[in-house]
């Protein structure tokens, strides 16, 4: 009987929590709230933290990412949140109904900061977002970083840059003060979305390899050089197929991909994951936020000449109602015409680009093949030159 | 100087009556209004209807399609349209609110019969699309030509199957009386879109060859064997990438291209247009309807041994707000597994879905690549495994 442990996560509702049941039915045995200790590779056992140990033939490490700290004095406080499953938001969200929080501080502007700061804003709680830098997310060009601050703005969602925390101390008027460079600011919460990193430890302490993102090594069969061990998910690297490097990206698709291609191996079958292109998005209040590829200073890392460009387009046909701006920015390589790179922002349009500019990199194509794709025309969905074209053609004449 | 010959768009704000004066601004004449009666290749002369002779020594045939009519009697009667340009539609608006009708029928459940029931319908004036098949849009699968159905239905525009158009009468209570093999139906306006041909008598008159479609052969530079002599647009052939036939595919997109295309090489440039892999869409109602690369009998014709499979998925992950159905079918070679078609419709998605898999069958890629495409995720915008993943393995499954 092959086992799953883990801490299955049960919500509210504790739909979830009758997960053990239901593996039960096609014979697989789910512990939750169940904690590993210590694997021996070598004996081939998983030792359980009240003692118990569980031989394997295989063994599926999918012990994900866990949340950087700050690291400074007072962040262990209640009411100092971090975010990485399903129970962080409902103790979140418990928190914040049941002490009626109106006040929130979030430190950190990536993906985690600026999804939260939609979810918790849209509670009608003022919303802060606190960050080192002073532009939000800074995988995307500063041009669309400044109309994500806008829509940030837009939506009376503080933004204080240039930040460096020092301590989070008692509140007078709220439950909380955070002490940084840029004075003393009181919230009922505070959310920590300053980074994450893969959680190895059990890996480590059997011995397998890490690679140099600090995720564990895996091959195209996501399996690890252990005899019948496997990693999948964010705990584990990925093939980026741009870069040609192994690269950690923690995002749950990949994860859900990973995992389907190690069950297949250990079931029998003849799998392996090809990789990711690094495409990515998230949805702040009305806005569509997306990229794929790399950026440029990725491209440079590995080896290429970027050159890039920015163009402003519409989502639509410019002469239908609804229609919306769109921004797109392309990076190909100048000795080859190869894109390398794509990022788009919009309210409309933005993912649907950068998912067909995902397949045209994953297929290697180049400008010359971009700049007249065949896309589905029609005046509500696009103009009979897209974006898409547009930023092709004028990167083409450019490098 | 370069000529511009052709029936220039006058629309009720007589807005594009301009465009000769800013061409002229430019050095290029344009002539509107203007008949070509008949070119003459070997003196390089344009004879206009007036009598004049222009002389050439580049030109290009952008005569576009002209709309079939069922060739049945009283079919010229006033109030009997068809829809090619933009004063075609104005015509049609005009004639619909000065004689204050409040009946329609549509003949033809093609591209054009479908936008234009949505187009009359939302004027409030009664419709009813009148089909010589059992369902809309054949292109698409019939599980999909039901849903439009349904849509069509949703809307209260009336759907007449198994039609033989007879005769158009005077009719009694409204302007026109339909005779058909179904019986006689009354409306004020009559629109007849049951096809369309390319319009090609000066292409025939100057000796130009056709291809097999009927449209003006070119190649990849939008050349005729004429020296100096173009073809563009809906009375031009495109390069079917997938099929590897020349094929007459009518849309403003694929003009667009061609046209940059003969412009950059009289301009002395260096250009091709690559063709194209048959991507198209329309809107109808709430419905998004989308399709790219070979249906099935296409792909048969083309030697290829499809096989195919129909998924409904979700535009969003499924615990989102505002999740929409969405189906999607694809099309694969059994022989190679390369991706030869795909078609989409939901309310939400399904263009998005298919210029992704656009560039996929203009990359020329297998299942085994589309079904784990890297796309962005987020559960606003797709579920982690997107429809175009799940439809992907399950087809390649199947073969």
């Amino acid at each position: 009987m092959p086992y799953y442990i883990g801490d299955v996560i049960k919500d509210e509702k504790s739909l979830i929590a009758r997960t053990p049941e239901k593996f039960r039915e096609s014979g697989i045995e789910v512990r939750i709230d169940t904690r590993v200790e210590e694997i021996d590779p070598v004996k081939r056992l998983v030792r359980l933290a009240g003692g118990e140990a569980l031989p394997y033939d295989f063994l599926v490490l999918g012990t994900g990412m866990k949340p950087l700290m700050p690291g400074i004095p007072g962040e262990e406080r209640e009411g100092v949140f971090t975010l990485k499953r399903l129970t962080d938001a409902v103790r979140m969200k418990t928190w914040l109904r049941d002490l009626s929080c109106r006040k929130a501080i979030i430190v950190g502007a990536g993906f985690i900061g600026m999804e939260m700061s939609e979810a918790i804003r849209n509670l009608g709680i003022e919303t802060q977002v606190f960050h080192r830098g002073t532009l939000p997310v800074n995988r995307w060009d500063p041009e669309f970083g400044k109309w994500i601050l806008e829509e940030l703005g837009r939506h009376r969602v503080g933004f204080v840059t240039n930040v460096e925390t020092r301590a989070v101390e008692e509140g007078r008027e709220h439950r909380l003060r955070l002490i940084t460079n840029r004075g003393e600011d009181e919230a009922d919460m505070i959310l920590m979305a300053v980074g994450i990193q893969p959680a190895t430890e059990l890996a480590r302490q059997m011995g397998l390899p890490l690679g140099k993102t600090g995720a564990i090594r895996v091959n195209f069969s996501q399996r690890t050089p252990q005899e019948g061990v496997y990693a999948v998910g964010d705990c584990a690297e990925s093939f980026h197929r741009v870069s040609g490097q192994w690269v950690s990206i923690p995002l749950g698709d990949i994860a859900n991909k990973q995992g389907r291609v190690a069950g297949g191996n250990i079931g029998g079958g003849k799998m392996i994951f090809p990789g990711i292109v690094g495409s990515q998005c998230f949805k702040l209040f009305d806005l569509e936020v997306a990229a794929t590829g790399l950026d440029e200073r990725e491209a440079l890392q590995s080896g290429f000449h970027p050159a890039s460009t920015l163009v402003w387009g519409n989502s639509t046909a410019r002469s239908m109602p609804g229609n919306k701006k769109l921004g797109l920015k392309l990076i190909a390589d100048r000795a080859t015409g190869k894109l390398l790179g794509a990022q788009a922002v919009g309210e409309m349009g933005a993912v649907s680009r950068i998912n067909t500019l995902a397949c045209a990199i994953w297929a290697g194509l180049g400008l010359d093949d971009v700049g007249w794709l065949d896309l589905a025309y029609s005046p509500p969905f696009g103009g009979s030159w897209d974006p898409i074209h547009i930023a092709a053609q004028a990167l083409r004449r450019q490098i």
